[in-house]
């Protein structure tokens, strides 16, 4: 069987209706058989032998063949070797899906049911793919999956990648799928520090040589100062973070600082730690710190991500040190104007789930909101 | 027994000489039993009670104890709380090693040993700790580590980073050892691609439409681009690197351009290829595809390290892709005059251990030339 390319859609008769969309959710009914594809349909179609040819009235092409046809609609399409081959996995995974890009070539989103399947994704530039539950016919109900397909070059707005699916199709044509949702902190940790601990800031950190009980056991603020051999164990180290959360909040009083310069909001020694905070990380350091807090204020414990290539880990609930529970989370701070490299998403999702941790992004705004952003690897 | 500080350096009387040097390394021999100490050895022996306390003749602080003293070195001397850290941990891991940085407050080169136990360490401006092996003392031997101790925060410039140990100290003072050797790369793939093989570039890919045997099986060249349920099985996709490695060779020719528009070494085919990587990729294209063929050279195959975050996963030897063996090596392409975060180089190198692989950059240098640095984690 034939089809017909007019206009950038392909057309097919006989019984098309029947054979490919009621029964495997090709294209979209026209009059009588007949059916409309995509180029992706249409082409998928042709890989499979379904159809013999497609016929170009657009051109004089004449009769093309698969390769022919795949070639002259990477010319006309945009992305269309990406989207194909995304297309293909997906069928080949026993999904029944829909191209959803508005103006896609031969696409009219309201026949192909995009409206009823969701509501924005016509609206949704990054949305190419809309995929219904596995068996299902689109349009039967819910998506799935809203997939954005994107090259490995490409850039991903960090604001506007909440809840869908990022086909991910790398150099040499893999394709990784990510999933994005919108997580919630609730830790249960409850240890509270007293007010005015002492310490000297000293280059990047600030010691307490005299730590209240509890504040490195339970609170788990810090790092002990200590050599295995030592005689002093109560010198606990803060990272400048740490520290300046804990200035803010009064709970912290640098030595050679007198705090009654400072206002009620801004304690000098709040003020001096920032200060450094600033000049060895810029204006990251305010960021870290607005999360770090929202963290805090949470009952979650954040400490370093250093190792793990991130800004936090996060601990839910400690209780004690002695019996720390595994990090829950790893949290990279970014801003809310962010946009992602698809390489380094991945490498942040995969060293999460290799250490399993989840990997969230915290997307700071300009007024000090904090959206927060979970990415993870998906099997569709 | 109390320490006196005079010009930067600690000079301790009494039987200072058996019991903290001739025993366990610290400092170095003065007149008679006298020693001398740098500011990190005398705050250790500070920390561990040997020392009672300093007594400051370069100024008038008088009697410092442990804290006082760490607070006064920390404003004196360069990076003394990082150094420190990293002295304090490794003396507990039983190691009686010597500060080795030229200019080192108190400290002389010559005199430390450094010259003798490295004869270079003294310009060397990285290395800051010289670590004998453990049980033995410095100058007896060939040191076990020449540590250069790093914060979080600097930047490592690659071509210097040959041949040492890096101690990198957290935010919240933790330590990880990063080691750095030069590999070799010496591969065992025999498969030699045929020329005049044709293709299609299309958009970021170039697609051979009929690979020819063995192609993709034992050259492990681009992924086929098939279907599950596909009919056609002997299309090949290739990367823009491995299609513009052929190309050059003459083993990939693309249609619709004619190669004896090119000189020998430039195919018309390759200058059609690299323009394309360059455009999506810019220069780092050059740099990747240099690499690339240098693999290829040594018998190794390159493939996407996209989903590690690298350039490339290298196999030393494919005999088939049917029994495709573990790939050895994650590569990621830097400019010779590349500076890494430590942040960024521990996690390149945590995700790599983590799947069992080694990670290698390869310093690309303005003439093509290209040095590998291998970086792996370290238990002293």
């Amino acid at each position: 069987m034939d089809g017909h390319l007019r206009n950038g859609v392909v057309e097919v008769g006989g019984n098309a209706r029947q054979q490919f969309h009621d029964a495997r959710g090709y294209g979209r009914p026209a009059d009588g058989n007949e059916i409309r594809l995509a180029r992706v349909e249409a082409a998928h179609l042709l890989l499979r032998g379904d159809l013999t040819a497609v016929v170009d009235h657009d051109g004089s092409a004449g009769r093309l063949s698969f390769e022919d046809f795949f070639v002259a609609s990477a010319a006309a399409a945009e992305r269309f070797a990406l989207r194909f081959l995304v297309y293909a996995d997906l069928r080949d995974r026993g999904f029944y899906l829909t191209p959803a890009r508005a103006g896609w070539p031969g696409v009219d989103p309201v026949a192909s049911g995009v409206d009823t399947a969701d509501g924005n994704a016509v609206d949704d530039d990054l949305i190419d793919l809309i995929v219904p539950p596995r068996g299902t016919k689109p349009g039967d109900g819910e998506p799935a999956y809203r997939i954005a397909v994107v090259g490995e070059r490409e850039s991903l707005p960090a604001d506007e990648l909440a809840n869908l699916t990022l086909a991910v199709v790398d150099e040499e044509s893999e394709i990784s799928y990510l999933e994005t949702t919108t997580p919630e902190f609730d830790g249960g940790t409850t240890y509270s520090p007293p007010a005015g601990i002492a310490g000297s800031l000293i280059g990047d950190r600030v010691i307490v040589w005299d730590a209240p009980d509890g504040f490195y056991e339970h609170g788990f603020y810090g790092q002990p100062l200590e050599a295995r051999e030592a005689i002093i164990d109560s010198a606990v180290q803060l990272s400048l973070v740490e520290a300046a959360a804990l200035a803010v909040e009064g709970q912290l009083v640098l030595d050679d600082v007198d705090d009654t310069d400072g206002s009620a909001d801004t304690p000098a020694s709040y003020t001096a730690i920032r200060e450094q905070g600033r000049r060895v990380e810029g204006e990251r350091f305010d960021r870290r710190l607005a999360v770090y807090r929202r963290l805090r204020q949470q009952d979650v414990v954040p400490k370093t991500g250093y190792k793990f290539g991130a800004d936090f880990r996060t601990y839910n609930t400690v209780e004690s040190v002695d019996d720390l529970p595994h990090s829950e989370r790893l949290v990279r701070v970014v801003g809310a104007d962010h946009a992602f490299d698809p390489r380094e998403l991945s490498l942040d999702v995969r060293l999460a789930g290799g250490v399993r941790k989840r990997m969230v992004f915290a997307l700071t705004g300009a007024n000090g909101e904090i959206d927060w952003l979970a990415v993870s690897r998906l099997t569709p």
